[in-house]
């Protein structure tokens, strides 16, 4: 499956696809990060993510979108552009008729480093190593974004899985 | 000049369309409330939200639109959900090359009733005078959003009316 994984912001938006499936070598397809000027008002800085993002989609053609999910307890002064952000990037995939997840930054780090504290460092050194990259994604937006697609191949993954087993035992409802 | 105003919400995104200039009698074009339901995906609500928004650009075909502000020291339990509301309200606007206002809450209060912190019910009875209805708009967002609507064309009018006399004056860089 090919996922693209979106860590949502005003000034930076980071985009990255990943191929690949559980068990087997994931795959970097491409990452970038959409930068807005803080000078251009906010309803134009909303659109250049809209077209970043549908750029990328009719480009990549991703068969699942995963945003980062945005807590309310987050820095205050940038939450609200974040919010933003994310609404467009959900709106985007949702449009299509993608299927969207949403992730905590808590859940990508564990999936990336079996630390749910880890560090930008620690998650940015994973991604490197797990898309065996020659250098750390830069900037940390674009690390963060192809953390979150490798999630959800990830714990994607783990739900086919479940639900196979639990399908073969002979379905939820016995 | 045409205006519409949005009070942005994830439950209910009030919308309403309000004719007239500074120093004249306003006149109610149309006033609605798009409501998603808690049960569905956020993506799904938000889509919704969008194609409301764009009917009613189509239909009413506004010179301007008016966005209340989101704070992020609101409601935390539905402030995420507000600024996504809003954001895709704001790229609805910006798509199309519409100017877009701002106002806070204090803002539209003020404007409406002469006081910033009046409350719900007095900034609807306003609205219902200042629009002569025979009724208060209802529920709260639908008033809510007329007032928005209010305010910007009083606040922009009395800015038109200021860089007019500035004009007369000989301009600003006197």
């Amino acid at each position: 499956m090919r996922v693209l994984g979106i860590d949502p912001g005003l000034t930076r938006c980071g985009m990255g696809v990943v191929e690949g499936d559980v068990g087997r070598p994931l795959k970097l397809i491409d990452v970038n990060v959409i930068r807005t000027s803080s000078h251009l008002p906010v309803p134009e800085r909303l659109v250049s993510i809209e077209q970043g993002i549908e750029a990328w989609l009719d480009e990549h053609r991703p068969d699942a979108v995963a945003v980062e999910r945005v807590f309310a307890r987050a820095d205050v002064s940038t939450v609200m552009g974040t919010a933003q952000a994310s609404g467009i990037a959900m709106v985007c995939a949702a449009r299509r008729g993608l299927p969207i997840a949403l992730h905590t930054p808590t859940e990508v780090k564990a999936a990336v480093s079996g630390n749910g504290r880890a560090d930008k460092a620690q998650v940015g050194a994973m991604v490197t190593r797990i898309l065996r990259l020659d250098a750390m994604p830069k900037p940390a937006d674009a690390a963060d974004a192809l953390a979150l697609a490798i999630t959800h191949i990830w714990r994607g993954g783990a739900q086919a899985r479940i639900d196979a087993a639990v399908a073969a035992a002979g379905g939820v409802c016995r």
